[in-house]
């Protein structure tokens, strides 16, 4: 008999982003006049920098010729990309993390998806909430989430731990002890960050209560401020208690080429001794094939001089953006956050509109598309994420059309 | 505390190539003089084709251009490749399958490996023995493979279908009946084939018993001869219970390329009209985050005239070393099968060996790597793989070996 796995007929409605691209589609449709601005997805705009093109056109000539012909690449990945990031990523910056801790792959939403197959059954997740739907979702699918109540928009078997003004979007510690941690910081949906010192503060937490933090850092790149940690493998202990999950999309534009990856330390073991880097190769070995060879030689452009120099103007193009955003929108009496370590604003939306009011009435009034709060948990209701990664132009345009409502 | 799936932990060993990968590599070391040929894992050796090289060198360039970059691709694919896919591997040969029941996706090892997961955790599962290790190893880490027997080297909970000499290597209907069958035509590892109607008495009884049929096409390209199907849909009834897999790794060479496509018809639902279609897709949504565009209009070249052309006479090179393989060896006294419809040629070992002391005796006295047949299921032993996916003439100096041994 043909049975399905019930745990994902739980999940309620669609993944938010696909949602948002059907309404808008539809929208479109039905106003092919307009020209919509979409500052909702957070998909970068800006082409590819240079050094990661020429690096793509030459790897693309080495597939030409059989003397240097790549096929099935290594389980974890090339050296080559390995030892970049280790020593760009982390080395430098004092974490001490080896070449072979990382594994590479198609990118953080895959590895953020999956990462949760290597433990138990049973174990128990924190998330803050609002939250990238993504780890919630996955565990949703893996059966360890509980029930959905359709009123609060809880699952009964998450620990949530909110994240609202009145904290300043930083989760506190939670009081019943989960098993895996989500974190993300430099913050998506809310663009919050967190200092070194109460990042410590996690570290110890899971270190003393035998918990492993997912630390999602796809948004380093970011961060302008001093004090705001690039890695939790900045924190002390983190190397027993931390995974750390790595993007390409962001930093240098990849999220239509696809590089990411994973860094699992061998000392995040279980108290037999078992490694959780073992289980995680085990994965790689078994389910997957590794990132395609180009792609992981773009990767490798991006830590060249030129290509440093390259992203870093990108990363600035974005923040421009995001400061007008920031800086128009507080103008226009809204009241908004993130913005300065995260090409996210968050938003309150105005004359306590739910979330998905203001997006319709963002979309109908002024042809703009942002992400309802809401889609990353109740704790998002009447909060709205706008992102950076429009082009400049249009992102002045957005922003004075709000301004004007 | 750190709890972890503990399913992992009842993997015997490594993954199959990772092993095989390991041995060599000690050789290697240890014998530097020696000229190894690899005949064992799957890989490919020809370039990519001239068509498949221009359309990634423009898709590159469209990255390079802010009016045709690209960002995070359509969940289920591009149009475009789908469409083709949709038109050239189906329609053209009478299956009705419709552009938008094909996913695209990174390679038929994560497809094949994930596939497992929409459906329930106490689905039985039949494979053919011997049978590619991904099929197994991704129900085990879900659990649903009971105990492992390390004499017998069989799970408890698994139907195992054996194929030998003395039924062609081709399984028979099993008495217990499964909820998942998988199937693999041109088989990986035993080359076999099966004819239109064989495979037709698959499709009847899975929709008679209500099982799902998981068809690895991924050497279709492969068949040389009439009366052997492509695709299951060439069989009647296949739309409501088979999924199919697909590969860009064989027929054109992508295996460090990654680029692959599963199918399922809308049809295929459950008794209480659950589309199995629909979970895939909330899967991909969630969990994946499609294929880079560059290497889906890679895919998309292969489908032009000149693509076809040029991918068949990469086929061609390959067809002529499993001809020689096959040959080579039933010339030296040796049992051979596959080769014909396959670039595998599965052999019996000489004098009783088992498959991983002739592993070793190749290495050592002929400097030749192949795959031990005992890798794919118990009934693979006395048995070893040898792929035609080396160069001409390394395929040659490889087997003039063998034959002098």
């Amino acid at each position: 008999m043909i049975k399905l796995n019930e745990n994902y007929l739980k999940l309620p409605g669609s993944y938010l982003f696909s949602t948002i691209a059907k309404k808008v589609s539809e929208f479109s449709q039905n106003n092919p006049d307009k020209k919509i601005i979409r500052l909702g997805i957070g998909d970068v705009t800006q082409p590819l920098c240079p050094a990661v093109i020429s690096a793509l056109h030459s790897a693309v000539d080495e597939m030409a010729n059989a003397d240097t012909f790549k096929g099935y690449a290594p389980d974890l990945g090339y050296e080559f990309l390995r030892k970049a990031m280790a020593e760009n990523d982390f080395r430098s910056r004092g974490c001490d993390i080896a070449d072979d801790e990382i594994f590479i792959s198609d990118g953080a939403k895959s590895d953020s998806a999956n990462i949760q197959e290597i433990f138990s059954a049973d174990s128990k997740i924190a998330v803050c909430d609002p939250v990238y739907p993504v780890y919630v979702d996955s565990n949703v699918m893996a059966g360890r989430t509980g029930d959905y109540d359709t009123t609060s928009e809880v699952w009964s078997n998450v620990i949530y731990m909110p994240c609202l003004a009145d904290n300043n979007f930083a989760p506190e510690l939670p009081k019943e002890t989960p098993d895996l941690i989500y974190l993300c910081f430099p913050n998506n949906p809310t663009g919050a960050t967190i200092t070194k010192s109460e990042l410590q503060k996690w570290v110890d937490y899971a270190n003393k209560n035998g918990a492993v933090i997912i630390y999602d850092a796809a948004y380093e790149a970011y961060i302008s401020e001093d004090d705001v940690p690039h890695s939790i493998y900045e924190c002390e202990g983190a190397r027993t208690c931390a995974i750390e999950l790595r993007s390409f999309s962001k930093n240098a534009g990849f999220t239509g080429l696809r590089l990411g990856a994973t860094i699992i330390p061998h000392d995040l073991k279980t108290k037999d001794g078992v490694e959780v880097h073992k289980l995680w190769a085990r994965r790689h070995g078994t389910k997957y094939n590794g990132a395609p060879y180009i792609v992981q030689k773009a990767g490798e452009a991006c830590y060249s001089a030129e290509g440093k120099a390259q992203l870093k103007e990108q990363v600035a193009y974005y923040m421009k953006n995001a400061s007008y955003i920031y800086n128009g929108l507080k103008n226009a009496g809204y009241t908004v956050s993130g913005g300065v370590n995260s090409p996210y604003i968050w938003l309150r939306t105005p004359d306590n509109m739910t979330s998905w009011e203001f997006f319709d009435y963002l979309l109908d009034k002024a042809n703009v598309v942002g992400t309802p709060g809401s889609g990353f948990g109740p704790s998002g209701e009447h909060y709205f994420r706008l992102t950076a990664f429009g082009t400049y132009e249009n992102t002045v345009e957005a922003v004075d059309r709000i301004a004007k409502l």
